[in-house]
């Protein structure tokens, strides 16, 4: 049984001018905190979420057995990023549908709800309003800046934005900017929503419908490019989805098992065991997800890029940053492959900057950075440890 | 400039029947032939296409300079496969859209189009049906069986099915059967085909609409895997689109390059040169082919497990063949890897079968077994060479 977390909610009445030109004004940041702040706010770490997930890090609701924060595992009394010892804030993005002013919410001007008109926002728009935040909280240095994936590279842009509020960054699974390929993924889903009759060129709101089959195909993709090869043919292989059977019948005994079974020879009916699971996952997620939300999260992914303002060269880009790093990533994660990761570490060596990486051999693909593996969790520990020690 | 190619058809009045229980009858075959059959039907070659090509596999139309076969670079007078001494064949698989009967065709019984009535065939069905076809064309036993990727599964079935007529099987860029996200890759393509307001369950075509989004969709998800993430990052990169010009304007002279152009922040615009590619690829692909015709590939490629009758055991999958074989895979293909083409090699080592195997280090991913690759097609034409010498 996890602590008791609550959420909270700041309102910030100024201006934020965004990177596109454009700005955002009378906005809501929702967050949480876990542990105590040190009389001289030493001690504060910022956890930075990824596409799926919110300010909702760690620790439970109250009455709600079920409701662990995303990075629950790794964050909490006694955890690899122990509560006991820092204060941790976990803060949900502009432009989500988690809590934080996004496009279901309305435009202060015009009380009309954003929809598509909710402006495009950047990594670095995140970080400055998440500044913003710490500054609201009295904390004018981070112990350390968190986060993967996407999040990873919210630490790595504080390291640019802010380097002299952020003593340690903390990357994992993440990369310093996305590949041809990942663009072409979050394209498709892209398409997929913007192209479903009920999208409405984003003002779905207003007709009281949801894209439901477009977020259904944007996040059966994403399931897809989330896990490797190895551990959907462990989990999934060819196995055929039992067969249904007739209702008021007993558990199946003695009869053939699934994968003995002939095929149903159809082509929408579900066959395959795999095809079953991404349709629940992409259920699931259209009845929660907003799918502005969804393009204005992955395009964020796709513009972040700190060394197009340096004609590409990734080590003049990091220069800036003057915090210590711990990179991590897994051998099987195939969007943000270890090769990214290690083109952070060695721009930052170039830079003679203290960097530590660890390549996890872990077989779960990208999600690998949300599960317990021991190694993994072995180096976070250690190294949260040895940040604790330079205040203790 | 090729040679002439002439399509032609042949009816078959009688009744298939097919791996589901479901049977076809009075369907047509449209096929090519290549090169002159010898006076003893000894250097037939047939060859199997893929999901997205047809029984025009060399040559060009008459009058019509651009219209050359899918594989016209490896198959012709001179070429790897060499029309001077193999007479070949291609034929159109049932249940495409390209010629052969499918389901915009109309149902015998009723003279109803079948649509999504039309009964799901495997590749066990379509090489009954193309042995039918030799059948008719006289030739008892093929001098060679060839084909990529899904053509190479029927390459490799035919070997079961008809082993005592097939000499030689040439499987390019193939597998025994799909991996769990080869499966998961044509669920989501197949998802946003049905889920398209216009597909109509498969009825469209009398509603007088086709579910383009859905194809489009599909086809940019197929895009990505044929293409290698390296390829990709070469061909696309980062690149932004070419700011469009005012209409009347010259060539853009002097401005800045477009990687040096602001963002358009914009979450539908066209940012990058791959979604502009993946777009046109989309929209030009749901042109021309037909939604029922992709779930039924989709879904043959799905079923295809020579192993599944016998306990996934390979190997005694494989030893009723007798055919010699040639198996070609490419470094970068990730639909199709390596492994999985060496996993066929090995079944048929374990037959003590007679095997050549080409590992060919090429960067264009599961695309390279139509493309011309030096060493490939090196590979190619011995072998071929060594074949016309047996009846020579």
């Amino acid at each position: 049984m996890s602590f008791i977390a609550t959420p909270q909610t700041m309102h910030f009445p100024e201006v934020l001018p965004l990177q596109s030109g454009a700005s955002l004004r009378d906005y809501h940041l929702a967050f949480e905190t876990y542990g105590t702040l040190n009389p001289d706010a030493s001690n504060a770490v910022l956890v930075c979420h990824a596409l799926n997930a919110s300010h909702h890090v760690a620790g439970v609701y109250e009455g709600q057995d079920k409701s662990e924060g995303w990075w629950d595992n790794m964050i909490g009394p006694g955890k690899p990023v122990d509560t006991d010892k820092f204060f941790v804030i976990g803060v949900n993005n502009l432009g989500s549908c988690f809590g934080s002013t996004g496009p279901m919410h309305p435009h202060p001007d015009t009380g009309e709800v954003y929809g598509a008109d909710f402006p495009v926002v950047t990594v670095e728009d995140w970080v400055n309003a998440q500044a913003r935040l710490l500054d609201r909280l009295g904390i004018t240095q981070l112990a350390a800046v968190l986060g993967g994936s996407l999040g990873g590279m919210q630490a790595l842009s504080w390291t640019l934005q802010y380097p002299e509020r952020v003593r340690h960054a903390v990357v994992v699974a993440s990369a310093p900017n996305l590949t041809a390929e990942n663009i072409a993924f979050n394209e498709v889903a892209r398409r997929a929503i913007v192209t479903d009759p009920d999208f409405h060129g984003g003002h779905f709101y207003r007709h009281g419908v949801i894209p439901k089959r477009g977020l259904r195909i944007a996040r059966m993709i994403g399931h897809i490019t989330y896990l490797s090869d190895d551990v959907m043919n462990e989990k999934f292989g060819r196995s055929l989805r039992a067969p249904t059977l007739p209702e008021g019948a007993g558990p199946a005994r003695g009869g053939p098992a699934p994968d003995l079974r002939d095929y149903l020879y159809s082509t929408q009916d579900i066959e395959f065991q795999i095809e079953s699971y991404l349709r629940y996952q992409g259920d699931k997620f259209s009845e929660y997800f907003d799918a502005n939300t969804y393009l204005l999260i992955t395009r964020a992914l796709d513009y972040f890029d700190p060394a197009r303002g340096h004609g590409g060269d990734l080590t003049q880009a990091l220069a800036r940053a003057t915090a210590k790093f711990l990179l991590v990533s897994f051998t099987t994660d195939w969007r943000f492959s270890p090769r990214r990761s290690r083109e952070i570490v060695k721009a930052l060596l170039d830079n003679r900057r203290h960097v530590s990486y660890a390549e996890i051999d872990a077989p779960h693909g990208h999600d690998a950075f949300l599960l317990d593996d021991a190694r993994y969790m072995s180096v976070m520990r250690s190294y949260f440890d040895s940040i604790a020690k330079e205040f203790a």
